[in-house]
């Protein structure tokens, strides 16, 4: 397939614009880009009509899939009820684990395909999904064999996470070494002997696991030769990530509260630093990440949803894109950066997120001119075209 | 047409929620409402499958109608340029007044309609529409014709409002009386001749025009038989409000800076307060309105998304709901009123924004079980189906 007559935003060097461009498709893969009066010849043309091509979009950071809704909860908060009553009462995390119990794997799919489904109508091709509201063995596995099982329902690629300690489940409150005993001994060996975690996540913070308990996470993942990431310094600092750092992690996400020697640590380790605006802003969070302090190290910079169904339910790339720039000061181009290029490096994946030859063909097609504008409007879609692996999965050309 | 097996958030006293309801529609109006089990026989019955039904969604304060694109601008502020910068080099309100002045009907209309589509995508069957980016007579009936027509082509309808006092045109740059002269002599008398706006609207503030100048502007459309609204107390309390109070205004619109007595003042007239979050957002203000105040005075408040190129690209109602319970604190239930009920009452219309007896039948219905629902997730749209006047538009039944 040569797409033709297209304005390519192939994300070498900045926007990496090329006017009036061809993107030659081979195999599945990208195996030529260029002006279109150098496009190899002997190819089928497909017009683009002057649309706006750029990687298809990977949101690196979910929580898409979980039983229930706390959307109730939201009601409650607003109607003066405190964080503390509705804790008191079974709500929030504790009331999705009980629900994610509680739910067969095809209705876990069915409310995960909803909302994946309004992630792909925005040209989302990659999503990672992270477990961790199940908190015993049987319901993580089964969530991430939902998570794994989604892309054989829709087109799109899935990068599955291992979020054991995510939370203490209610069976040890009184116990926490002995559920550290079931992630470390039992469940995560068990995950990673079928193969169903592609990484390792944790959450770091007052209210969730000390950097001690952690790092034995991380160690428990580097024996089984998984790789890590972590919700950090969302809330406090409390030195998650530089702890990550020193296992090489993936990823450190939220990172409001990221100091100058954290900035520092992931540097050096070339960690992806993983904003998540939708939590901060539900939150009504006042600190934002050390944007600056990050770009200056050259941290690599990647936005994600956070699709969750308590502090992050939002369902849409181009959100998520909108507030990095408006609740972050990010610029539009790292807001698009931050969902192909680095959101791929966030996962481990160095075969998609730029548009250059040998990469996936994995492609959005949009109903604008200019890159920078798809993260300005909010409730605006110009999606035209999904290209996955080189097939044409969404639109028409 | 007899919808039964739904929930009614008929939005009277509260949501007004009836369970297992069904409600009957005879000539465009709903001619009863109440459980199924007492439903009038003889009528074909609609399973609606258990869904929410709620009165069609009213958007009561658009700038849906402009000329060319300042997503630019947004890339230009976040990459260091200033406001005042983009100002000098004929940015910002200038570039859309030059931009409309020189689009045909047909290229406005067209635009308008790619984001028309994304209101009514969310249920939305009443819209409000200002001019005010032609600043010209010609400009600004051109904008009220491809406002009004709008509903030719979509299942809406359209209330149009004339905001010639929105900015001052370049060419009165040194002569604000003879603009007003314009604006009161001219443009005003012609668009009620033509019957082209239902109301008369004005920008008060430092930057914009100012208590008396507004005051003109008003005395001119109460002579006119034309009702009033303002855009007041956005950036700063000039009193605005308070004097479109005196005018018996519909609405009051942004009021962020709203003190006490100005609350009194539009309390006493029966005055809507529009709360507009989007642009609040993207201009990262800090003073939210009073909210606590408004409510304690029993003004109504509604709740709009100000859609406009500058400050507010916000095509999403529900985004709007979203951020005024986020950003400003509003319950669900008073983000739903705002867009229903009481933004039917700052578009002076008595016939529809609650599901009773009488009422316009336009309807729509949710894939949610509650009405609560609607203003939590971001990006997620659970639409199943709209009825206007009576007849299914969207969706299957
Ligand atoms: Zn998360
Ligand atoms: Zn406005």
């Amino acid at each position: 397939m040569l797409l033709t007559n297209l304005t390519a935003a192939t994300m070498k060097d900045g926007y990496g614009l090329i006017e009036d461009a061809a993107i030659l498709i081979e195999g599945g893969r990208i195996a030529w880009v260029g002006p279109r009066s150098e496009a190899p010849s002997g190819h089928d043309a497909t017009d683009c009509e002057g649309r706006l091509a750029t990687p298809g979009l990977i949101d690196c950071h979910t929580h898409l899939v979980y039983g229930g809704s706390r959307a109730h909860e939201f009601e409650q908060r607003l109607t003066g009820t405190s964080y503390a009553e509705i804790a008191r009462a079974g709500g929030g995390i504790a009331a999705t684990v009980r629900m994610t119990r509680a739910e067969s794997e095809a209705d876990l799919a069915a409310s995960a395909l909803r909302r994946l489904d309004s992630l792909l109508a925005e040209g989302v091709t990659t999503i990672e999904v992270k477990s961790g509201y199940g908190l015993d063995r049987d319901t993580e596995i089964k969530m991430l064999k939902v998570a794994r099982e989604l892309s054989q329902w829709r087109p799109v690629d899935v990068v599955t996470t291992y979020l054991g300690a995510h939370a203490l489940p209610p069976e040890f409150r009184e116990n926490r070494a002995g559920y550290l005993d079931l992630v470390c001994n039992e469940v995560m060996p068990a995950v990673a002997e079928a193969k169903l975690a592609d990484a390792v996540d944790a959450f770091c913070e007052g209210i969730a696991f000390s950097v001690d308990e952690t790092r034995r996470v991380f160690e428990t993942a580097k024996a089984l030769g998984l790789p890590v990431k972590l919700h950090a310094e969302q809330l406090s600092n409390l030195g998650g990530s530089a702890m990550a750092a020193s296992f090489g992690a993936l990823s450190v996400d939220h990172i409001e509260y990221l100091d100058q020697p954290g900035v520092d640590a992931i540097a050096r380790s070339g960690t992806v630093a993983v904003l998540l605006p939708g939590a901060f802003y539900y939150l009504r969070e006042k600190q934002a990440p050390p944007v600056d302090a990050l770009r200056k190290a050259g941290v690599p910079l990647a936005v994600a949803t956070d699709l969750n169904p308590g502090t992050s339910p939002v369902h849409s790339i181009l959100t998520a894109m909108n507030m990095a720039c408006v609740l972050f000061g990010l610029t539009p181009e790292e807001a698009l950066r931050g969902v192909t290029d680095n959101a791929a490096k966030a996962l481990g994946l160095y075969d998609r997120g730029l548009l250059t030859p040998g990469m996936r063909a994995d492609i959005a097609l949009w109903n604008t001119a200019r890159p920078g504008d798809l993260a300005y409007p909010l409730g605006f879609n110009p999606l035209a075209a999904v290209i996955h692996h080189g097939e044409l999965v969404r639109g028409i050309l």
